[in-house]
């Protein structure tokens, strides 16, 4: 399968097609830390990222609002003492775009890095 | 009334006072933007600060997170495109300390520099 990491994110139409059903269980197995939660009918993908103080939880945080200005595509990040956790779906479509996923595995990369 | 804003959050106990009651009603009166929420019996201090790009939004919510750091007393912050929700309260007494009131006067301060 394609590193979905090495992905850019397309320009995403109102009528882009929805991932979800087999394609979604398909490219979560590839993003094990992932959670796909079910916000009132809008699928979406979360994650937690722990650290040992609020500082290395906002600098995180700040790497994550770079990737989200880099490809034009914005999650909502919530930064507490000790957690930085990121949710990415689509407005436009009302759940989950191939950019959601592509944008999930690259905020992993700026964990490990 | 002193101005919230101008002091400084003071080490907080585990058995400090929580503030609530006509005493958070008092203070609540000087901060009219925020909510009193109350989050599974815990309440919290609440106010979503709207921008018009990520961008501002973005630089808001880095100004709260170093606001943060110089208080040692630390939020959960939202950023989310064209928001920055902001929410104050003390873990350690499951409630609202005098800290928290202070903090959400000081976030103010930020907005409207």
């Amino acid at each position: 399968m394609e590193q979905l990491s090495e992905l850019q994110c397309e320009a995403c139409r109102a009528d882009a097609p929805r991932i979800d059903g087999d394609a979604a269980a398909g490219m979560m197995s590839t993003l094990p830390e992932w959670q796909l939660l079910d916000v009132e009918g809008i699928n979406q993908l979360h994650r937690v990222y722990k650290f040992r103080n609020f500082k290395l939880a906002w600098a995180f945080a700040d790497r994550v609002a770079e990737l989200a200005e880099a490809e034009g595509h914005h999650p909502s990040i919530l930064l507490e003492w000790g957690s930085c956790s990121v949710t990415w779906w689509t407005h436009k479509i009302r759940g989950l775009h191939k950019n959601d996923f592509i944008c999930a595995a690259k905020t992993d990369l700026l964990f490990e890095d």
